[in-house]
């Protein structure tokens, strides 16, 4: 799979074959090469013109509509050479991303919409780093790696990462177990500057372990072992070689090659991938994958030199959200190789990438990190132009601009398309909506769910999509409560002293009352809410945004807070502990009262964690990489 | 300038030849090949490795800090082949993102900075859009574009985008000549698609307009004349080189390629830009430039790869904004070059990459457009780990996560060094402190601000330069005050019955007082705000954040207005009109204070475009593409 440039015709349906480098001209196809000498009878007449426009149009629309059939899953093998694995890590790695913690539910509900949106692997998180993780992962092992028998059900892999010892592949076990196809995802690293700083291992020592874990994770019983070495784009190619020989020989079915620091340049991934498929023996019983971190702004192009030099699965998270800069996006490489197919040797994936909009917009929701407007795919200004209209109407020609449309990835508006909810609707539209926008809750949830919609359909015309995301998220995917908020009123402005009187629940069901002046009326407010909790707490982040147009629209808030060292947990990949961070979410009209809301979602997530880990002692904990037994 | 891959060690200091495609193992370097057969003995052993990886961290450094000396400049013409020029179009193609709007005061400020961090050249608007953005060029051209003459002071290219037609560039001369070193920058569309839908010209109807309109330039007395084949990358590759021929015989000095749907692949655009230079008759009197747009995530390798393959400028903006998903990063194009310009054929810039995080602030404070925590290089989350604390603690050895250092891109924090402001710091300390993070206002601007800064500093324990910054984009940065607000009370809370008093100053002097109930405090206050202007708008965005940690903080909000049509604009690219909508921003430390300024910001942002749009009618109206006389 070499890196030779290809040329670019639009009007070529088939890729032509490969050309050499930089001979001036025999990579013009046929038709342009008559053209050179004939501009004007090639393009002057309208009428061909406009038959071969409009026949490039239709051919990039059905290139994007054509969904080809998933092969059958095998662990360790892919039947068709075009088809591409989609392995998402939004709820490992991405979540691993400050103040993106989800709690359970939340992390079950982006599953299920996960294996909606048709990726081939969910890595759900790091069963040893905590039992909430452990739980997390088996609830979603049991519920949305068992899907319903069915003709062409889709059934995704579950997969649970672990480093390279018994106690995580235990726990990671533990927990995959009950899906229909489970998966272990264990690594080490590689390079010479982790093995010798961060594991204090040589090189045998490393390859023994892997062969030896990667073998006990077979052994329990797992049909399906994923072996990354991490910073892989740093390590001693032949000793990758060696290493990767011999898990496969161990019972790897999947070998993933990450850009741990994300700083290799497209051509320079693509040759280690290249080079890896061609000099490792065995390779053939394995599955090549890349996970690249996108540290100068490179993940999504790395990736698909890596997908063309021969890896056939492609790790990647929703918004290309996780650690540092993140990891390559999901939706930009889907639809790179959903567009630009055809040049990428033909590749496709199995991901319905009209769920994607919808897919973007929960996992911001739940982890907190929206993204930048200027986000491709997913971002508000993707589709829109100055006018912030769409771009649709605007044009004399679709195809002049957009390449994509708004409907392959599901951009479509509450307020134009679907059911449109009001004061008026009753529960089963408002249920049917729930549905169409891929959430189902329980009749209990239902219940509290609908009287906060009737309160904020009283107020508001129309109740969009984006608020009922905000108010279900404010609602039903809040930790475990431990406070509640009873009342707050409060008075500001520029005349200054701004009170705010909070009253509160207690867990024993007390209700207290306090006051307290502040800078403003959240400040005043937060003051009251400390005054009560006494829980020494920093707010480390605020921010507040309003989910629709018009200025009756409903405000989410967002804080994030840290707490003292009775939070403190190990890191997946560095090992060190860490002081965790936590965020809230609130949704209300008023925005003192989502700010309040907000402060105390964070504060009864950072208790019950805290309260979960005093506990919960019995569950595997986390154990350094170097004990192996 | 051939895409054949280089192999990639970490130990080679000069990147090695050339080789083959895919043989099996001559790409590896000596050292790798001998340590295949004796892994141990290289890495077992920790004296040698250590030194080897001191020095491979040293070397990283070392070429990052080199700072080579920028060549002179000469219009066509780069004297070392190794020198990129990186073209900054922040304020011309950044500025026409939804709601980006600056005022000339924001533009010029901005363009200091960009002068400050080095750019080659400073594209500075497009002055026939309007009489507001034609004023702004011309004092950027007059300030910016002439510094103080000595050794070694860098002086920027100022560039003004125009259409090919004689009242465009008219307009654009007006503005740029009076800068040092001014540049008329000109496109016309090429490809089929365009020519015949959007332009309903033949192809050499468009080549004479182009070479017509070029010499035209020239004629003015513009020695600097850059022209951009509009969507190259669907053109037809012997029309480009054809046109591209016509205009450097015209006396363009810079063409410019730009991608503009953004949908080619890296390698696929590194062809292009590779079959321009070996197929275009008289390319070597000219500079090639890329522009990338982002729509599938590959702007920052799309660059690159133009970059190796023969580009020489390349035009990005700041945190890669721009329409629909914007465009190539500085921040990712520099760091890339600079990290592993080893791996570009010892390409380098002339960017201070100290400078990046100011100016990627600066730029968010103005645009309005905040960057996602995991953007790459200036993300909240770029240097941060789940901990929320800098890396540099926090790792057993830096170099096993860090490429860049937090220094590199000048991320120090405001708590961490240089002075630290607070309630006793006085005029020259505040005034230190704006030199020091890029601010030079005036006298009558500082006495302003400064009496803001004891408000807020009354209040608060530290002045962070974020607080700073919130303070001056709120107190100098607002367009022409028309509506003021004198004061604003509000009360709400979970009881319901929102209501707020506002008291506005009228542009007669005039005190105004309304009140109003709503849903909310902010809704309350808009309303009341609505009953005393009377101009009909919709809220479009309201967004905000808390500019510091703690729950004292600054808040920032953001909103974005549409009026009625009397706002009409022309769409550069399109030639569409559109309804342009306006953003404001406004600070303070109570939350319902901070939104009725952003309001009244925006408000008075529109009311003086109308304002200026009837009054003004002598400077050169915004012209179809189709006349060029």
């Amino acid at each position: 799979m070499a890196f030779s440039a290809k040329p670019y015709c639009s009007t070529t349906t088939k890729p032509p074959a490969p050309t050499t480098h930089l001979s001036p001209s025999p990579s013009l196809s046929a038709r342009a090469r008559r053209s050179a000498h004939g501009l004007s009878a090639a393009a002057g007449k309208s009428t061909p013109s406009i038959i071969r426009l409009r026949a490039f149009a239709q051919r990039i629309r059905a290139s994007q509509q054509q969904q080809r059939r998933r092969p059958e899953y095998v662990p360790n093998r892919i039947d068709d050479p075009n088809y591409v694995r989609i392995f998402d890590t939004t709820l490992r790695d991405g979540e691993q991303s400050p103040g993106a913690t989800m709690t359970s539910a939340e992390k079950l509900v982006v599953a299920r919409q996960l294996a909606r949106l048709g990726v081939d692997v969910i890595e759900a998180g790091f069963p040893a780093s905590s039992p909430d993780d452990l739980d997390a992962v088996r609830s979603i092992a049991i519920e949305v790696g068992n899907p319903p028998e069915g003709e062409g059900v889709h059934v995704p892999v579950i997969c649970g990462l672990s480093r390279c010892n018994r106690r995580d592949i235990d726990a990671a076990w533990e927990a995959v177990r009950h899906a229909r196809r489970p998966r272990i995802h264990t690594f080490i690293a590689t390079s010479e500057i982790h093995m010798q700083h961060k594991l204090r291992k040589t090189p045998e020592q490393v390859v023994a372990i892997a062969k030896e874990m990667v073998a006990y994770a077979r052994s329990l019983g797992c049909p399906d072992v994923e072996f990354s070495p991490e910073d892989a784009g740093r390590s001693n190619r032949e000793f990758l070689y060696h290493i990767l020989e011999e898990v496969i020989k161990a019972g790897a079915t999947t070998l993933n090659i990450p850009d741990t620091v994300g700083y290799t340049l497209p051509y320079e991934f693509g040759k280690l991938i290249a080079d890896i498929k061609a000099n490792t023996p065995g390779i053939e019983n394995a599955i090549i994958s890349t996970h690249c971190q996108n540290d100068l702004g490179l993940a999504t192009a790395n990736t698909l030199a890596g997908a063309r030099a021969g890896a056939r699965q492609l790790e990647v998270t929703i918004n290309g959200i996780g650690e540092r800069a993140g990891n390559a996006s999901l939706e930009e490489v889907v639809m790179a190789i959903k567009c630009r197919g055809e040049l990428l040797d033909g590749l496709y994936t199995g991901i319905h990438s009209q769920h994607i909009t919808l897919t973007s917009k929960m996992v911001q929701e739940h982890s907190g990190l929206h993204v930048q407007p200027h986000k491709a795919i997913v971002g508000a200004n993707a589709f829109a132009h100055e006018s912030g209209i769409h771009q649709d109407g605007m044009l004399k020609y679709k195809g002049t601009y957009e390449i994509i449309s708004p409907d392959d990835i599901g951009l479509t508006r509450a307020n134009e398309f679907g059911i449109v909810l009001g004061k008026l609707s009753g529960r089963h539209a408002v249920r049917s909506k729930l549905v169409e926008i891929g959430y189902e809750i329980s009749d209990k949830e239902f219940e509290d769910f609908f009287k906060r919609y009737k309160e904020v359909a009283e107020k508001k015309k129309r109740v969009t999509d984006e608020d009922i995301e905000a108010l279900l998220s404010d609602e039903i995917f809040q930790p475990k409560v431990i406070w509640s908020l009873a009342d707050v009123q409060a008075t500001c402005g520029t005349l200054g002293l701004s009170t705010a009187t909070v009253k509160l629940i207690a867990p024993d069901g007390e209700e207290k009352i306090a006051c307290s002046v502040g800078t403003g009326p959240v400040d005043a407010a937060y003051r009251a809410v400390d005054q009560i909790i006494q829980i020494p707490t920093v707010l480390r982040e605020y921010g507040m945004t309003s989910v629709t147009e018009g200025i009756d629209a409903i405000a989410t808030t967002r804080v994030v807070v840290t707490g003292d060292v009775t939070n403190n947990s190990k890191h997946a990949l560095t090992g060190h502990s860490f002081n965790r961070s936590f965020s809230g979410s609130g949704a209300a009209m008023d925005i003192v009262v989502s700010s309040v809301r907000a402060y105390l979602s964070a504060l009864n997530k950072m208790c019950s964690f805290a309260g979960a880990a005093k506990a919960n002692s019995e569950v595997p904990e986390s154990a350094s990489v170097q004990s192996t037994e």
